[in-house]
């Protein structure tokens, strides 16, 4: 990105856009011309109360495990400092810029009054944690997304198969069955249950505005129509009018202009008052479009400690394993596939951390280089097959394609003359081969794959990129942007303003990517065959036959409960929270980037 | 070990023997009293050549890859060094010293004159790598060996079963064989093909006794008989007449005297001419008396770098990947069996070595303990299964009962909250599992396993004899001597001076154990039964079922051939280094003492 000012050519009014990103722990503003998506300013503001994990601002409350709040405030806090650092950076009159958009983690629930008014705003609440927002990692309602994925099986509800199979504890029903029966009064209280993407855009021109996507991904809107009031009343009677009262809502497309930018906005922004703000979206789905992926077969994986893959087709089809279709969910007017991987960079992060021995970190210091680059370097050096080993790369669980948070890691062939490089080698051909079972398995469903699209921090480690290209048998490309999300909302942004057709047509002009920037080596490509056949047999046999993964599980849960008052010792503290991962995790690449060469 | 001067009381005059016990590098010379055992005085011996695993002596010929030789005076030259240094240490008079045993390395070859001199000091012969002592971890006969195993199978040969249907490239028949095919002429002038542990014995006593042992476990004597000329000509037509010419001799039992020290033997050592020489014996065999383990279903496991377990019974039976049972083979008038596991104390030290971050060695030195020290206190204020991790201990291959060497080691159930220790736990578990794996298999062939006896550098490990006392559900006794292959060696000399009766009395007054130092914990143990049985379901998918491994062993050759003239990398060169090394054992306890807390 070039940060220098940038005189607009005469005869010709350039406009501009400016993207927001809003991550786990930051949101990112970047300025982007509408007419070729130069990326000419940045600035990140980090949100002041972080991650509420332990207690309350202020306040002696403990929160249980697995809670993970957010304050709403700190999302204007953003708009009124980001925003202008990135104007000022841009060197961009303010008066050019003709629209804004926004993209959020997802699914992060707001509690608010029928105004929008979030909950801990409200006097006398603020003591309350279910009046906090609820970010995507809160996975204190596994019990609730438990019952709900048992309940929708056992009544044969049709939309459970658009999730393949389970409903996250991350989604909204589940967080809003655990604030029913948590805090009743705070539920009652409660007049609006609002993605936290669609919340930014309500303060951004004042109008509530649904978005497609996070409607149907995580509020599992389809076919029009969100679980019954009968299903919601069999999970608790007092949850029988959740939908009508607080969850129910008119939808916008993704792209679509939600309204235009209030006063009071444009006073936080230094924006024009009026422009146009797009319909909210999600800091994954958005990417498909600054990689200008947005065309049938194009599947993005945005890598980042975890990976979330999300990919359009013209026909809906009932995939085993995704995460969720959902129409319109990408893009307006076609099906948006979406599945995952919950550990990628993570494990990789993780056997760097905790499996490579002084000796390692050492050479990598007198070679200047991080562990993770002189790993990378060494495994490098190898053919396919040399380290003699396979894994299984299930450390987090398994979401796509076989939704199992129970499974657990694994390494065959180990022996004295294993190396870490070895291992660090086969963890990387272990999600490849996990990326392969899922191209492989939306094939079979008929929503073929014709080309990988690698977004996030993991695209930079060019072994890693080969490796997938090799194991996919497809050609890899990587998108041209570091900032994917925030370049992704700004596409949304100039679409909104009607600088655009529609997101493709902006995508293609705005959008970056390196097309086929690793192509499969044919002879590496047959070793890994024999490889991922093996994978395969492990996968079968641990994932679908054998049971040993899930009683490991229940054994270390019985050892850990028979310490009785025992001192966390980490042990079982992963539990449950690799289901739903998938969602949040262009922060997650954001985490990771800087880690891996 | 007491060091001080032992007066003798009045009115009794004590008697000693002196156990020599010659190891992989050096030789260990240990005085003991007759009347109680008691370890007096001990000197070790360097051999000046170690091991010849790459030039000869004074010598540009390099040897080929996986040849260990050893040059025989060495031998000597621990009888003229370290036997008086221990007399002097003792402070006894070596006039009151009664007889003098050995015990070796096994199956450990030097070829021979017919009068016993190694072909390595025949003149002009210095410069032939086949004319010197081949090591047991002399591992170049593989092709041999393969083929005396395939030809045994296809032939229905009886004898096979007596060595759990694999013949081992240590053996004297592997060994020979590749004698013949690559230096025949060589061949031709060895007159005898002797045993190291018989040789020492001809050394001192001038005479050449074989002893049962050897014969039976190296040498393949079984009811009496070799395998027949017709067997050998099979094989090679000039190998046909290897045991009429070069191996068959009057075999001695354990514990016979072999003859009277020669005066040219007595002026070496110090000792008086015409003392008992005790017939020559096996480092591991010869523990089981030093740990008074002599009885049918004391199983002692030599538990150091591997282990090697020895068993008596009363009974003849085919046990499914033994090593072998000899009539004899441990002591006189009954069954001896051996059986092993070719990975234990390697596999921890691999782990250490190669899979513990930085972060730990800290801490270990900190804490001025070692890193087997911090890991080990870490994974004990563990619950049994509480790492939810089950692990293959096959990282040197499988010897009993799978006999496959092609095997890899394997960890299920890795999580983002596995740390070193866990995993370390796991490996610890993993061997008590293979060692379960051989007790169970001993008793469904009607060989009951009574009592574990422990030997060897791991016995010093609390946490891991613990884990074998609860898996195995057997009372665990310890050796209480940190000398067991050389108070063993004592024992020997006392009954061929006929101080005893047999090796039995002798052990009851001479061995020393700690029995039942670890008893089962009924609590760990049933929780152990259930991480048991997902062991043995892995162990028969991976290592009777599915061929995983081997075709990832294949693979990797595959790969590093296709690297060219790579430089060695270290893949692959564990290949078939695993089958045999049963052999030896005590010597890699000692090797891996002080490794291990």
């Amino acid at each position: 990105m070039t940060t220098a000012p940038h005189p607009e050519p005469a005869g010709h009014e350039e406009t501009y856009v400016v993207g927001v990103d809003y991550g786990t722990l930051s949101g990112r503003a970047l300025v982007v011309r509408v007419s070729d998506g130069a990326e000419l300013g940045t600035a990140t503001t980090e949100y002041p109360h972080a991650v509420l994990e332990t207690t309350l601002p202020g306040s002696e409350v403990r929160l249980p495990p697995d809670w993970a709040l957010q304050v709403p405030e700190d999302y204007r806090h953003v708009l009124r400092t980001a925003v202008p650092a990135a104007l000022a950076e841009a060197g961009v009159d303010p008066a050019h810029v003709v629209g804004i958009a926004t993209d959020f983690t997802a699914c992060t629930m707001v509690p608010t009054l029928a105004d929008g008014t979030p909950l801990d705003e409200v006097p006398g609440l603020e003591g309350r944690p279910h009046a906090y927002t609820k970010l995507w990692k809160h996975h204190a309602a596994q019990p609730q997304a438990d019952r709900i994925t048992a309940l929708a099986a056992e009544r044969g509800e049709t939309w459970l198969a658009r999730y393949g199979g389970l409903i996250s504890s991350e989604w909204e029903f589940a967080k809003g069955l655990q604030l029913l029966e948590e805090d009743p009064e705070l539920y009652a209280r409660t007049e609006r249950w609002v993605e936290a993407a669609d919340w930014i855009v309500w303060q951004l021109c004042g109008r509530y505005v649904r978005n497609a996507c996070t409607a149907g991904y995580k509020g599992m809107l389809q076919d029009g129509a969100y679980p019954s009031r009968d299903f919601l009343a069999a999970l608790d009677p007092g949850f029988a009018d959740f939908v009508v009262d607080k969850v129910e809502h008119p939808i916008g497309e993704l792209g679509e202009r939600a309204g235009g930018l209030t006063a009071e906005a444009a006073a936080w922004t230094g924006l024009p008052e009026g422009i146009a703000v797009a319909v909210g979206n999600v800091d994954a789905h958005v990417t498909a479009p600054a990689a200008r992926a947005t065309e049938p077969g194009q599947m993005v994986a945005i890598m980042g400690t975890s990976t979330c893959h999300v990919m359009n087709a013209d026909v809906l089809r009932e995939v085993p394993g995704m995460c969720g279709v959902v129409d319109g969910g990408i893009v307006a007017g076609r099906y948006g596939y979406e599945a995952g991987q919950s550990g990628v960079g993570d494990i990789f992060g993780w056997f760097v951390d905790h499996g490579v021995p002084p000796s390692y970190a050492q050479q990598a210091r007198a070679a200047g280089e991080t562990v993770h680059e002189l790993l990378t370097r060494l495994a490098s050096a190898q053919q396919v097959g040399e380290h003699g080993l396979v894994a299984l790369d299930w450390h987090s669980g398994n979401r796509s394609v076989l939704v199992d948070h129970e499974l657990s890691g694994t390494v065959v062939g180990l022996t004295l003359s294993t190396r870490p490089e070895d291992v660090y080698r086969a963890l990387l051909e272990a999600t490849a081969f996990g990326a392969r079972v899922i191209v492989e398995t939306f094939r079979h469903a008929g929503v073929p794959v014709e080309e990988f699209v690698v977004a996030g921090g993991l695209a930079k480690n060019h072994l890693l990129m080969q490796v997938y290209a090799d194991v996919l048998r497809l050609p890899l490309s990587v998108i041209g942007s570091a900032q994917g999300p925030a370049l992704g909302s700004a596409i949304h942004a100039a679409v909104a303003a009607g600088a655009y057709a529609d997101v493709t047509a902006a995508a293609e002009r705005m959008g970056r990517v390196r097309r086929g920037a690793f192509l499969p080596d044919e002879a590496a490509a047959l070793r890994y065959d024999r490889l991922y056949a093996e994978y395969v047999a492990l996968h079968d046999h641990f994932g679908r036959g054998d049971g040993l993964m899930r009683r490991l599980r229940a054994l270390r849960r019985e050892a850990v409960a028979s310490r009785g008052s025992a001192p966390g010792s980490g042990a079982g503290s992963d539990d449950g929270s690799g289901a739903g991962s998938g969602a949040g995790v262009p922060e997650a690449a954001r985490e990771t980037e800087g880690a891996l060469a």
